[in-house]
Formats: structure tokens, sequence, C-alpha cells
């Protein structure tokens, strides 16, 4: 049976376990949530167990290791994917719960749905698939589904840190990125290292009445925006010291590729819907979100947030700031400037902290000429109809740079997401079309690298 | 029976009242207390009414309005007070719950322990004193306890509006402000005026990915810092254009008095618990609080606030700014030009609003050459044992000027707080020695002004 008529035959029983799946509210960033990534993990175990593989749940939240063995001679593949999500504040703009999935004609909404458990999903139905047609897999797995991706990934650099050599691959897959739109299928070929900060400023020992005492102390949520202001300038350069020194500009090949793709001012303000764009003075929008660094406030509170007036002097204000970084900068050395550069900037009469809430995550890229990339571009041609376009994606999978080194193979990252798909946002969704295609490019592939010489 | 003895016997039946005005949560910035607010207002009717006042419940929430006729040809006193209360977040900075008092050997604790529940309380002491000892109050009242003081008087500007001469009185007393320090009794003659404002910054139309379009947004969170440092240099010096073109200098004899007070570097320290201090330029700390005009920000909220890290642009950002204003500034021209500076100086790619949250709260100022001003300076020098100070405070009571306006005579601002007790802040308190010498300086004060040539 064609992979199209199984998918047809199989859609209602496929999209039952997709909604389950999405259903767990597996958000690693709140403790509170604990529980619901172990819940999360016990699902996946009993997936893959019944797809023939061998699993293990390793430390806590756990990371879900299940192996395969192929045929003889088969190459090995090492699929990485993570089951946790993002938290879905803010709740009152999501038009349907975050984790009550609900289906369209278009799309399936919910936290995850595209990040990623959508496109794990996808390679647990071409297993299925290839399971049912030809009674095994055509290649060997490791497969390892983490819970801690968009918090670090602690635990996994934990585990691989005592695998030695248990993991070495032919090759690694990845789906956790972004076609440039629906019409121009994408292979990643590069992603943005996070450095990610937390910025903690304390005056007063306590709120202060701001008649009695306003005009003596340094307001901390205003000595707060001084040190942001500080760090970014009007014309988007970042003003940490040193911080540009080793970033590595563009080739005049992918300068060519990107002028023939219509990532013109108009797609980005309906893709931000922000008034107008902003960025870095010098570079095209599509420059400033793959192949230059950014810094962003991505949380910021002081004080009273509640309706109506306090008259308060806050006793301290914080900020979460995050920076992308691109090849060739060094997350640590950022990191040493950044923290340096913050303390220095901050004003008289408050005390300030800084603190870095992930381990560092550097700029990862990946080749191009390996028979697993070709495969892809195959797979990718033969689901959509057309060549995929190498690209840059301006995210970051922390995690990756440690994971190749220890499977030894280049990384595939053939992700389905759409840059629409709101990741990260309220109304997080994947389309039908980028996941039944997914289940069709990814059976194509492990058919195809199934049958390289190992 | 002598007032401290009457006291001294009254004690536990005192302090249990006390106890039970504090336990209503009448926080008047948030509607979920609204029931509570009517709650304390049927409680301050049946005080009322059980000292001889006739009370009716004006508006919603309701300004509790007491009438008491007193002796033929005795003065009109028209006494203000607030029971309202300030929200009392932060919760997990209060050593005992906000609304279940706690009482020491020195001072009880409770969210409007001084702010100004304790302060009405003393009031009440002396009312019930004097009927129980004299059979009679010395002199007319108009009682006037509303319940948004902390939120604007809206209400009771509502009332004022339709009074006609109605409240005409010879004077009005209000205990809402605080001694300089235990040990130096106060006067209060003169308060800053308030304008409260809420600005909101807004960028892309939801929370963007910030790895996928970091770099094309300008992020809402730091255009909002650029605003806030806009307003204020590091020299203190607010600078929305014109701010301090009406600003009165202080004159030599309230300079001289300034002198003669321990109000040094190292007193505003342990008050404020600051690492060190701030403020504007060219001005002594002591001027900073009370003759100088401020700006702070009392709370801040963009994006991501929960515990680890979210990797967002966040859609919008919000701060709210006050300003303490002084003689003889005019609320509506500075909101004006902050409004339009607020404006003027955001950056591109974001839209930005700013409200006012409060009516306009002029600067007051109230003469200290009435009979009923020579009557609190003896009041306080019977209860303490030296004359009081006449002083400037830095907070604000907005209604004030609207209240002067329609009871016609002087206003006299006996307050019996201190700068150490907390208010509007964690943990704040009312010392007994000020609550127990407020009620014998009141009792002394009723009975004087009650012998004054109407």
């Amino acid at each position: 049976m064609s992979v199209e008529s199984w998918i047809a035959e199989q859609k209602n029983r496929l999209i039952e376990d997709l909604v389950t799946f999405l259903r767990f509210p597996s958000i690693s960033a709140q403790p509170a949530h604990r529980a619901d990534l172990h819940r999360t993990a016990q699902w996946l175990r009993v997936q893959l167990e019944a797809l023939g593989f061998t699993v293990s749940l390793l430390g806590d939240p756990p990371v879900v290791y299940g192996r395969y063995d192929g045929p003889t001679g088969a190459p090995t593949v090492l699929f990485y994917g993570h089951y946790d999500v993002q938290p879905p504040d803010p709740l009152e703009a999501w038009t349907s719960p975050p984790f009550e999935p609900r289906l369209t004609d278009e799309a399936i909404y919910a936290r995850g749905a595209t990040d990623d458990k959508g496109q794990v999903f996808a390679h647990l139905a071409a297993w299925r698939y290839l399971q049912q047609q030809e009674g095994r897999l055509p290649v060997s797995l490791h497969v390892v589904i983490e819970g801690q991706e968009e918090t670090g990934s602690e635990v996994l650099y934990e585990v691989l840190a005592g695998q030695g050599q248990a993991w070495r691959s032919d090759a690694v897959l990845v789906s956790d990125t972004a076609f440039f739109s629906e019409e121009v299928p994408t292979l990643t070929v590069g992603l943005r290292g996070l450095l990610y900060t937390e910025i903690r400023v304390r005056g007063p020992a306590r709120d202060l009445h701001s008649g009695t005492l306003g005009g003596v102390v340094e307001n901390p949520a205003l000595a707060l925006a001084r040190i942001l202001v500080a760090l970014k300038g009007p014309d988007g350069r970042i003003r940490v010291p040193g911080f540009y020194d080793r970033v590595r500009p563009p080739d005049a090949q992918e300068r060519a590729l990107w002028r023939s793709l219509p990532a013109c001012e108009s797609y980005y303000l309906e893709l931000t819907g922000a008034p107008e764009l902003a960025g870095e003075v010098g570079f095209s929008p599509l420059e400033r979100v793959s192949v230059r660094p950014t810094l962003d406030v991505n949380g910021l509170w002081s004080g009273y947030t509640g309706p109506g007036s306090k008259t308060i002097i806050p006793a301290e204000a914080a900020a979460k700031v995050s920076m992308r970084l691109v090849p060739n900068q060094d997350p640590e050395r950022i990191w040493e400037a950044f923290a340096a550069y913050v303390r220095e900037v901050a004003p008289p009469g408050v005390t300030v902290e800084v603190e870095r809430l992930h381990p560092p995550a550097p700029p990862f890229e990946t080749p191009t000429d390996s028979p697993f990339y070709k495969a892809a571009e195959e797979a990718l041609r033969v689901a959509w109809g057309k060549a995929p376009i190498p690209l840059r994606e301006g995210g970051s999978i922390p995690v990756l740079s440690a994971l190749s080194k220890a499977a030894g193979g280049p990384v595939i990252l053939m992700g389905f997401g759409l840059p629409t798909d709101a990741l990260h946002s309220p109304n997080e969704h994947f389309r039908w079309r980028q996941l039944w295609g997914a289940v069709k490019a990814l059976t194509y592939w492990y058919k195809r690298v199934g049958s390289l010489p190992k």
C-alpha cells in the first residue's frame, strides 16, 4: 500500500494519537508540570515499544531513549526530538485552550503542535507505516526524545556525557525546524546559538511609599530600563564590548540564494503584525533573522502590575534577556562580556545580579554534501514536487552540537514547520499538509537511507 | 476620668474594634474587593450611629457620611479619612498575613494600620471617650470617610459636586500624615500633588519566537525602556518639557527649619534600606522628598515572567508611571506635556498609548495662623510634651483641594503616622504610642475647638 493510501485509511487513528500526545501539558519551564513530563515520556515509551524499540527512560525529567536494531549492514540513524513545550502564557490570547487540541480543515491547534510534538509524531507515523508494510524498519535507530529542549537540556547533557561511543551513528536526523514558506520546501543548514540571562536589580529594602520617600532613592525599574537601553542602540547594534568581533560575514552564494526568495519587507510585516519593521541597520530582514546576532528582552517585571494604581517605589525589578549567536561567536566569551557590561552600566543606588538560565548554546552549521543530506533533498522533492533550498534558521536547538559530537555523523535538519505556525506564541498550530507531507518524506528518507552502503 | 485612665480601662475593647476594622480587605484598586468595601462602610455606619451620628452611605463604593449636631454656637468641623487600603502585594514579603492583624508590644501590623484605618480609629476612640465622659461631642461634625482615596476618589468628587453649601465647616481635620519621627511631633502644612499614568507599548500582533523572528521587529519591552529612560536623566531631573517651569523655590524660613532636623543621609539610608541615596542633584534629601517634584515607575511588565526561560519577543509592554507635583505646578499642564513627550520619544516600530489612572491631584498648602491650627499645636504639646514643627510631606491626598473648597475653612493635617510605618509596603504597622497619643491629642483638640467662639 502506498503511504498516501495508508494515511487515508489510518487518518482517524493517527489524529487520535496525536491529540493524546498534545494533551499532556509538558511545560518544562514550570516545576508544577514535572509529573506531566513523566506522563508524556511514559506515553512515548508505549508508542516506541509497540514499534519494536527497546526503551529506557533516562534521568528526570526523562530522556526517552529507544534502540532499534535494523537489518545487518544498514546504517544507524540517531533521531532527536523533544516532547516538552514552551509555557502557553498569555492564556487569554488563545482561541481554544492550549492543551485541548482544536482541529480545523487546515490545521491542528495546540501548544507543541509544531514545536515539536507534531513533528516527532510524523516520525512515529512513518515508523508505523514501515513496520506494517515491510515488517521492519530499514535502518538501525537511536531514538532520543528529551523533555528539556526549551529549558536547556540539562539531563540530556548529563546522559551524553556518560554515553561514550554507545550512540555512534552514521547520521543524526532532526525535525524541529521550518520551511521558508508553504511553497518553498527547505532544509536547514545552520541554527543560531542562544545565551539566555536574567538581570535582577535591587534598590530599597522594601517597596516604599512613592510620595513620602519619592526623591531620595534610585527607582529599580528605571535603573533596569537604563541597563536595557545600554545593551542595544537605536541602530539595532548590540553594545556589549566585543560582541561582533568574531561574527562571520555571509558568503556570496548565500546572498545570491536570498535574493531569489520573496523575503521582502511586506512578508515580514505580515508574519509579525508589527506596525513597521526594525532591526540592525545595513542588513536585509532575512539576514537579520539568520546570519546576524540579536538581543531581545523576553520578559520584564517590577512593582505593582494589577489593575488601577499603587503608589510605590518597587524594591526590585528584573528582566529576562536573551541573545541569538551566529558563527563564529563563542557563547562563553559573550556571556562574560555581557555580565561584566551589565554590572558596569548599572546606575548607582542599586545592586545588580546577572545569571545564566540556560547552558550556553553555540551556533550550529551542518554540511550539505553527505548522502544523508542528498537523501533528504530527494525526500522533499518526492513529497512536495520541487527541490528544497538550503537555509539558515534564526532559532536554536542548544543541545545539537553536543549530540552531533556524540553521534559522529552529519546532522540533517529536515523540519516541516512553517514560519506562520505561531510556535512559542498563542494559537500554535501545525498544518495537515505539512504533517502528511512529512510522513511521506520521512518514509522515503528512511527507506532510501536504509539502502545506502554502510 | 482622664483620657489616659479611660484608655487603660478600655484598651482590650478598643484593640478588638481596631482589629475588626483592619480585617476587612478593603482594597479599592481591585474590583474583586468591591463587596469588602461595602462591608467596611457598613461597619463604620454602625460605629458612627452608636456615637450619635446620623449616617448615610453615598455612592458605590460608598462614602460614609455622618452628621452630628453639637452644642449651639459650637464650631462645625469636617473630619475626612478613608477606609480603603493599598493592595498588599507582594504577599510573600509579609511576616504575617496583611488582613490578619498581628499585635506586638510596640505596634499593630496590618495593611491599613497607619494608612488610614488606624488613624480614623483614633477619632472614633476620641469621640467615644467624649460621649462617655461628657454625654455629647463638643463640636458639630461632618464626618466623611471614603473608600477610594488610594485610587482617585471618584465617588467623593461626584458627591462633592452635588453638595452645594451643605458641608460648609469652620475647619477640616485630617489624620492621614506622619510625624517627622517619634521624637519630633509634626503638623503637615503642605502635600505634593499626584499625576498617575499608565504607558502601554505594542509591537508585533502576538508574542513571536525570538529565534525565528529575532532581528526584524522592535522589542516592545526595550522600546518601553527607552521611553522610561527619556523621562528622567541620570541627574534625577525630569525631562518632560516645561516640567519645572512653575516650581516655586523653598523660602528661607523653611530652609532654616530643615537645617535643624536630623534629616541627614544616614537617616534616609536607614529608612529606605537602599544601598545608597539618589535623586535630583543640587537638593538635600529632605528637599527632594518635600518641595521638589519627582517621577517614579510604580510597576512594569512585559512578556514571560514565570520561572525559567521562554524565548519570545513580547507583543506588548506596559508601565505605571507617577509624578509628585509641588506648588505651583498645574497637573493639567503637566499631564498634557507628559503625554505628548511620551509619544514623541517612542521609538519607531511600536505604537504607544498613555492614559491617566487618577483624576489629577494638585499640590496642597494650608495656613498656620488659624485658631484651629493653634489648637492642634497645643494638642500635640499636651500629648507629646513638646511643640510640633510645621513640615511639608511628600505624599498626596488628592481630594483635599476639592474638600477644602467645599468646607470653606482651613485644613488641619494632624497625622500620627511615622515614616517607618511601611505604609504602602509589606508589614505596614502603627505604633501603640502613636495611637494612644493620637486619642489624647484629638480629645484635647475637639474640646479646645468646641470652646472657640463661632
